[in-house]
């Protein structure tokens, strides 16, 4: 299958260029100058299909490096399965899932991974990846963390929240941290100081402050700045680098920039909804409405600023890449089950969809480059977590996961009259957020998986992706 | 002439991938798979050159964003003209100046610019662009500011040292930066308080202290840490952005970092100077000996860290890109003015040939990566002056200004036996280093000016860049 | 004359105790437990007055280091001689004043030190020292600076603002500050970018902002938090300590704390105006009322947080103390000078009366605590200026300066019916202000000069004060 | 009795002035200028006992609030008994310690309260108070807090090292901060991240590294800065005042001069040891010596500069008070247990008497000033602990704790020839120190303790004093 898209404008990292682009099978075979011919060659008479991308940016596939697919938590799972996960994926334009396994206390890692691999196996719409959740450090899991790079894992994730859940103690974060940095495994880190919320938790439920609300007042910013300063140096103690997932207070922000301008290899990720939604007005919905927007780190309140300044950090590169976190929970039956105690919802909000569309409408207000769109979603995701060179640039060699954007489209987020989403939720947490932009065409390894016609793809299209060591260390 | 450059390894300020680059006339046509075929068609059949960069690096030509040819300054002239430094650049694989043209108080700004046009017209053996030095802030040149755009000039620069020759006082800095802001020229700026150092350096020299160390010493780290601060503020205030040229102070880096860290558009440079040499060891060599190495700002201390910290902070992006400050003159009848009193020497050091193999020492040494080597000295330079699509990037339209670096290769730098350089000095400010790797091929434009053959270049092949806005802000 | 001051509770910078104070002649000659014996030698009964302070405060008379009475200043002079001024002082608790000599451009130090003496001489209710403004830094001035400490003028001034009147550029500073670290001078600065506001300001009056309001607009923290930045880095040049007057923006606090957290010898004081009033509600009361209030630095605005930052300082200690920058204008006449041009407004306000009162207030609503207020308004300001000993402090030796104050009294303060001041002015900026406390008693060098019965002091009981240096230098 | 001490130089916090002190019985009866008359009083016929203090400095007696007298640590106890120590403590000039009480994890706060009652009773040559440490946080302990306003406890104890000894976990250091802010009590925090430090101390000896010097690397500055930032935070959420006992890195500095520029109440000690003493020189002594000098937090890089910094924190107040945490331990029998395992080395150093002369030698070598001396030494640690007024200065009412100090006297610390001590250890950790300067005679509340002829102090003579809350909070 040979496939030409024409008359776009192909954007990376660093720039935008009117140019041609050849699929030929599961790859880019080149990027030319426009009008179809090489030398005298025509392009077009040779290939099965010509893509017109006339007005419209090509755009390498969006990489989500932080999704949780039927993940447990909390006496129930997270609704997307893999198959409709990546489905949902493949609609919002991205290619590439990067989604953690997970190993707890008194299990052994290798079989956590093995497992998370039999509940994707055949199932993705999309190319996949794992990190490694290691949910209990101790003399096993790592001596297993060992194998991981052959595995294709080259990052792994502790928790300094949720104790007795994934929490891992200091000793434990600095064990795991000295054995990271020997194998060149990337370090991801919850930052929240969980010991420290639970006792605050307890006490608001005990004084009858029990709505979803009062999860982001147990949640304090100063408990994530905290975690995150004592994250970056065990990880100077250590010289493991570090990569905090989640980050919504500016103080957390403000924490890696200090490590950075340090010269430390730290780094960090913002989600959509720390930059769009707030304490104030989601999680303090009436009623129990909030509990759609329960997730951690909580989303922060808006008189304190926090929100603006994800988007400046976004700018100056204090925070490098945006996922989605996308760990979806229906209200009924699920959310509802924290309906007297805020403790017992689940946490997480399902955005795999829509962070290409989230973003890109950053750049229609003005918040950022339509490169660094690009480098937030797509690039840097590729060269943080080893994929660089297959995905997150459109280059000869590279897989053919290519998004054609419209800057003219338009998409109505939502479940609402003409709103739509695919994810499994029965909500949206994003219900009546309208993007002035349209994702139009989506190809996944040369594959067209979405377009005009609807969706094209299959589960099982998507492989499974053994990464290398990061790209981004310096 | 069609060119096709096969077999090496395409590398961008992201990443690195194994392409063939096909060059038609005097700009890239097509990157592409290697192999030299697309879809059957045999390219190698259809070009006129095949340049082999087996296990080579290619990448985009350097862009020095800093040189004063031909200069005038302290009653002599930088020793390179426009003929002689841009041939330097092009043996060095630099493949774009941007150069100063002048206006000082009392001159019309359009007067410096044409008279900077003809210094450089016709002689040039790459392409060349300029910026505007204004020394004389006043109504007159503030109103002639508004014409540099349309001359494709889009960046200005002031001199916040040198009281009496280029120096603008802070009413003129606040003028000016409020009329760039509003016409969207970058200001560029020498940040070193030159009041307070001539009253160091005339008290130095009154207490016999006139040796070329004595410039270092005079040239305090404070002052220039407080003008980057003034400049910051200043800019803050006329929300103009800025750019520091030739930072070396570790300091000033931290004002820098500082003002990045709360959303400014703030940017440096930084220069090989300032990476590799010393206050102690070239300002304070045995006798007259130290003159080669006098430049504004100094070189600093090694003892107080700077140079460390000036590699960091190319890693970190505190500081943007590697310009060189070319500005060279001969010991001979130049640096010597200056035998009795180092205010009279000459300030400059001749590097514009020497910057791609320099930097590249420090991929070899672990210092940057070969990504960020690209963007510092090619990708950013163009993004931030306004070039990148034309310069800085290998892709299909951009001109054909082509690197084929060996890093196999090695080149000894000096005029010492068994070493080279070509720029008109009868010294070099790098005698004796080494660097481990070698500049192979370079094309301008499609034109291979120098290859194992030698130079093949000519004056007049270089062609005026009208620069657009600033493609770097956010 | 004799006096006995019992039953009332000494307050001083680090502590509280209660005990009688002993006043022989013009000295204390003993603080002793209650009980106005001692080892059964019955005092009360050798003295010619006793003052009873039961319930009150026996505290340090109060050293005001800012004044300026009838400072000539834009073709007019403040409205307070030394005789209106010095009395108003007395009946507010201030038995100490440290006002500015001043030399300007092509005259001479002494000559400028002579004149204020002359003016001063025989006309002061209490105790007077000068600090030396040098306001036109050259040879001849450097040269005068030798004298100052014999003359008992222990510190000077200079002004980065009001070029053409004070102003001292760059070169000038590092001259200034050189001379003075040699000679133990305690360096004043007046910290803003002059020429720069002075752009901003010609430019607000040409679009027609020519109210009051725009004083402050013109003068913006940016251009206050530069220039204090840069008098540090100068003085770090020259190893000269630094105290900078009127501090108002909490950015050049910042700078401050910066400074002193790296153990600089920098030292900032604030006023009453800085702490309570704000660039909206005073600086923009409708039409020309704004004028009461327009002072360099100027009042800042209040949603900026800059008034509760000054309280901040004063607790954390990143200021130092608290003086008045009493200046004192009459709106007939002299504000009304600049009704159609703000920059003609005599900047100034008075408060010399009011100081210790304002700050007690602070005591009252908790936002420092007794002893600061001591140490703040009298204690600091005597070992700042080299008054330690004989002011600043209640203890055997020193001057019998001091003050009952009654916790339990209330001070209207104003011009309205029921309010009260002495200062020569048409008008209060202060109208309306109430304050939980009052002044009740005070002594000058054991001289009664205000009590119950009213004012009882006289021109000419004031003596200058020869200063030591600097006893707050570490 | 009474005293009267003439001819000296009284140095309170703020300033020294000649004067006389009466002591009447166990407090000061009157402050008097110099002379021994008052009004023509004949005080010398009046008062049992003239003490000629000419030339000679006339201090409040040291607080000591870091001591640990019997306290049983690895297996053994501290070898000083309140008997011993504080008699140390009277020949140092010390008059007043502050020791810890202990409760640890399942025993009841009261107890331990009780028993350290019984220790010190009838033992003490100086008055003595007590903090609680709280080893065991938990519903009993937390409710026991409540009590000890009313025993005159007003200050307690947590550690964040020595898991399974004193440690509290970040859920208990929140409830008790908690309990704290209600209650008016001083959090004091032992800061080091003893979970990781225990990983790192285990790989060491491991490794073989088994030496009292890796005790210093195994507890390195990260840890320290770390648990510090971490108090600081958890401080913050729960509005409770900090004071962190032994700082002893930069970079822990730091983090509390950060906190004070927010306006935290955020206070910090350090002890001789961490200004004079190093890693290298004494941690890193050959064989076992290094055990001397064994303490946590460890003595720090004298090449990175921790020492220097220290100084300097004293100077900016960015550190507030300096205490011995006197913990002496001998070689013979204690150390010793560690020969094989540093783990096992009991930590601790003896200096309870040496501090006011290791302090006193700063003031000589013009680190501070002599009244930065005395505040530091004497009148904060008073002001923090609640005891001034009774302790800390010199005024009527207050305890006569007097020290009459000779700076042209000599002290030669240690065991050696000629060298001296009375702690009762079998070395001296201050081996070889020289001080300029003598502690000359003592006072404890009246009555010489010590003068020329020696030791004239008893067990009992101290008292146990009630502390009041802090008087040092803003």
């Amino acid at each position: 299958m040979k496939t030409l898209i024409t008359g776009g404008t192909v954007v990376s990292a660093t720039g935008r260029t009117p140019a041609d682009v050849l699929v030929d099978g599961e790859t880019i075979a080149a990027v030319l100058a426009p009008g179809s011919t090489l030398l005298g060659f025509d392009l077009a008479a040779h290939v099965d299909r010509v893509i017109d991308a006339t007005g419209k940016y090509v755009i390498p596939g969006g990489v989500d490096a932080h999704t949780h697919m039927e993940l447990p938590f909390g006496g129930t799972a997270a609704s997307d399965t893999f198959e409709t996960g990546t489905r949902a994926a493949a609609w919002g334009g991205t290619t590439t899932i990067v989604d953690f396994a997970v190993q707890r206390a008194g299990e052994r890692v290798m079989d956590g991974l093995a497992a998370w691999h039999d509940k994707a196996a055949g199932q993705c719409a999309v190319d996949y990846a794992f990190h490694q959740i290691v949910g209990g450090v101790d003399d096993d899991s790592l001596k297993a963390m060992e194998g991981l790079v052959a595995e294709g894992v080259t990052s792994y994730k502790l928790f300094m929240a949720y104790p007795g859940v994934f929490y891992a103690d200091d000793a434990q974060i600095v064990r795991a941290m000295q054995k990271a940095a020997d194998l060149g495994l990337l370090t991801m880190m919850h930052a929240e100081n969980g010991p420290a919320i639970d006792v605050l938790a307890a006490q608001l439920v005990e004084q009858g402050k029990a709505d979803p609300y009062f999860h982001g007042i147990a949640r304090a910013w100063q408990l994530e700045e905290e975690a995150t300063h004592r994250a970056i140096m065990l990880a100077d103690l250590t010289n493991a680098p570090l990569y905090v997932v989640h980050v919504s207070a500016k103080q957390a922000v403000q924490q890696l920039a200090w490590a950075r301008d340090n010269g430390k290899n730290v780094f960090g990720e913002t989600c959509p909804q720390y930059l769009y939604l707030s304490l104030e007005e989601q999680l303090g919905a009436p009623g129990f409405e909030g509990a759609k927007w329960v997730c951690s780190t909580p989303l922060r309140s808006r008189a304190e600023g926090h929100q603006d300044h994800m988007w400046q950090a976004l700018r100056t590169n204090d925070l490098q890449m945006v996922s989605t976190d996308h760990c979806p929970f229906c209200m009924k039956g699920q959310k509802e089950l924290g309906l007297a105690d805020f403790r017992a919802i689940p946490n997480g909000i399902g955005s795999v969809e829509h962070r290409m569309d989230l973003m890109y409408q950053g750049v229609v207000t003005g918040q950022i480059t339509l490169e660094r769109w690009v480098e937030l979603t797509s690039t840097t995701p590729a060269r943080m977590f080893g994929l660089y060179g297959r995905k997150g640039v459109i280059a000869p060699g590279a897989d053919a996961d290519v998004v054609v954007y419209d800057p003219a489209g338009h998409t109505s987020i939502g479940v609402g009259e003409g709103r739509t989403h695919h994810m499994h939720m029965d909500h949206s947490a994003w219900e009546g957020f309208e993007v002035d932009g349209h994702v139009d065409v989506v190809l996944s390894r040369g594959t067209v998986v979405v377009d005009d016609a609807g969706y094209h793809g299959r589960a099982g299209h998507g492989r499974y992706l053994r990464r290398d060591l990061s790209q981004y260390l310096v």
